[in-house]
This record gives structure tokens, C-alpha cells and sequence, in this order.
């Protein structure tokens, strides 16, 4: 069986093309991986790109914000490009040049839609909820319509997404080998400290989040 | 003394504008806290983003790469945005409204320019790998005129940024104080993991990294 190749000419990995990945199930898994992701696009010609949480359902990737807003807006009359970087580990070489970097990211292209439903609205969120804490969603103050309604929900297919990953040790030069200079890899890793209670939070036991361990 | 306002009509901050900051200090301090960004940029009309390292000397952050990088080209050729974000904690209120994110992010416009003496270059890297991990430069095997050569280095001023942080607590709506969920931040942090030792390194120790207890 031979590897899937590039959904489009504009996802094909270019750079280290050894590192691309294909396959929906390796884009989708560090989609859900990470909780930001960057968003590009334009406005009237020019380029901006802004940080922001995302969560998956099925085949899409979800972002929501404040009805105004000015992104918002834009990603439903243009093209969009989403990226997401995992930084997993340092690698350290005998020479500059082989130092490197162990992560995991995905590049997205493609167009925003506009989830106007509000029952779909109120589902995904509570997806987006349960997803980071499970099962949050029902102990919360109930959303309420104006909350629904200030919300926008968006969603862009993964269906032209790649993924890039480098997961491996350190690739020096054969010649450079017995050359002095530690050579290994440092893991990175996310991890959560110890809740802050609010003071008067009636609960004293934070929940659990899908954080913990990762 | 009065905040200082946006450096121009594109890096102010319209969503949440309490989070913004526009004074040099609170740019650079998080760039120098990041080690990934993703630079948006266009080529023939269409917006691309890609993550990759970096690192800050001065005014200007700085991303190299292979010569031959498709990026590394499109970007002297036309503006960028680049983009830093890092979480730092998760919000949890008593509304599914309320959740938000503890984080500090960085927005910078303008256009790369091409670091072109190999002098400059030298220097630069050796920021790059001494930034990362105190006084490595001299202890690696020296860089040579090939891989200086293979090398891009790209720089873009930081004049034109803005940072937005989120540092504090919850902020439920008054009547939702008593509601029985439990409100807090968990924080985030990356730290570093036990270092793998390639297995023919001549040294067994890691050095010091600048992520160590981040």
C-alpha cells in the first residue's frame, strides 16, 4: 500500500517532504491535540493571522468568537489558512545545523462556514466544553439565548489538511559522530499546575481536564 | 502617564481591548518566552501560514531555513503577520460563556528582510543556539561555509506589533457567583522532560536549556 499523497498541489509538504503526513486520522489526532490554533486570511488584500482555541467535531475544525468581529466576518468571504504547532521535544546536535526540533503541526486551507443553527450552536459548544472537561456542560449555569446568539460558531473541513511531524533522534554528519558536544533529544511537554479556586467558588475540586498527563 | 496607543491602525487590538499592550517591553518579553511562531504571508494572491522558530535580537525577530524555501522567498517579496501564542491557563467559570483562557500572544505586521553577510549570519545563528542553551555555540562543531551558505536568515522589525495577555481570574456574571460549579484557573505550563541521550554520544550530560522550570 502506498502512502496517501497531498490532498491539493497547496498542501503538498514542500520542506523535509519525509515528515509529511497524509492520512485524516494523523491530522485529525493533533488537531485534537492542541487547543489553539492560528488562523490566516485577508482583508482587503492584506494578510492577518490571529491565535485562537479550536476544538473538532467529524470532519471539521470549529472556532467561535464574538458575533462582531471583525475575523469573523472576513473568514466567510475568503480562503483561510489554520496551522497548528506541537512543540514535543529539543533536538540537540554535535553542529548548528543539525539541531532541530520534534513536533507535530498541521496545515488547513480552505473556507470558513457559519454555524447559524442554534441548536447546533449549543451542541457544538457543549462538544467544545466536554471535549476540554468532561462532562462540564450540564453542571454549568444553563447558556441562555442572547449568549447563543452574540456567540458565532465557525468550521472549515479538513479535508485539505497535512500534517507535519518529526518524532525521532538527533541526524548528525557521519564525520562529526565522536565530536565532543551532548547530542540527544529534551522532551517538551504541557502540563497543568495546581488548580487556583476562586474565592468564592462554592466547589473546591477543580474537574478534570483533558490537560492532565499529556 | 497614559498607556501607549497602537503603532498603527493594523496591530490595534479590537476584540477585548483591555488585554492589550502595546509598549516594546511586553512584545518582546513574549517573544523571547516563545519559541514558535507561524508567519502568514501570500504568494500569488494566496495566504499561506506556516510555523517555525524563532528568536529576537534587539528590534528584529528572527526565522531562518533552507535557500531554497518557497516561504523564505515569498516573504522578502511582500508583508507579513506573524503571530506568537502561549497558553498559559484554562479558565473555567459557572457559564459555558465565562470559560476562557489565560494566555500571552504577540501580532507583528511588516516585512521580512534578508540577512545576507555571512558575518551577520555567523553571529545570528549563534544567538539562535546560545539563546536556546547558554555558551552551546562553542562547544558544537564549527559551522562551515556550505551550511552558512544553505542557510536563509530573515529578519522582520518588531515596530509594528502588539502583545494580549489574559493573566487574571474568573469573571462570571454577578448572579452566577453561587451557582455550584467549580470556578478556577488550572495553569499550563512546558517544561522539559528527562533528556534521551543518543546512544553514541560521547558526552552523557544535557546541557542546560532556557525551557527548564519555564
Amino acid at each position: 500500500m502506498s502512502k496517501p499523497s497531498a490532498p491539493s498541489p497547496r498542501t503538498r509538504v514542500r520542506r523535509m517532504p519525509e515528515r509529511a503526513h497524509y492520512e485524516a486520522d494523523a491530522v485529525t489526532a493533533i488537531v485534537d491535540a492542541a487547543m489553539i490554533c492560528t488562523v490566516a486570511f485577508q482583508i482587503d488584500g492584506a494578510v492577518h493571522a490571529i491565535p485562537t482555541l479550536h476544538w473538532r467535531e467529524g470532519e471539521h475544525l470549529y472556532i467561535h468568537g464574538a458575533k462582531a468581529s471583525r475575523m469573523l466576518k472576513a473568514l466567510v468571504q475568503g480562503e483561510a489558512c489554520v496551522t497548528i504547532a506541537l512543540a514535543d521535544g529539543l533536538v540537540l546536535a554535535r553542529s548548528a545545523m543539525h539541531h532541530s526540533m520534534n513536533y507535530r503541526s498541521v496545515v488547513i486551507y480552505g473556507r470558513f462556514e457559519l454555524v447559524a443553527n442554534p441548536e447546533d450552536k449549543r451542541r457544538s459548544l457543549r462538544a467544545f466544553i466536554d471535549g476540554l472537561y468532561p462532562d462540564r456542560w450540564a453542571t454549568l449555569r444553563p447558556i441562555n439565548d442572547k449568549e447563543l446568539n452574540t456567540t458565532s460558531l465557525l468550521r472549515i473541513p479538513l479535508a485539505e489538511a497535512s500534517a507535519k511531524v518529526r518524532d525521532w533522534g538527533v541526524e548528525d554528519d557521519e564525520e562529526d559522530l565522536s565530536w565532543p558536544a551532548w547530542a540527544g533529544v529534551i522532551p517538551l511537554r504541557t502540563e497543568t499546575g495546581t488548580p487556583r479556586t476562586e474565592d468564592d467558588s462554592v466547589l473546591s475540586e477543580a474537574p478534570a481536564t483533558r490537560f492532565a498527563g499529556r
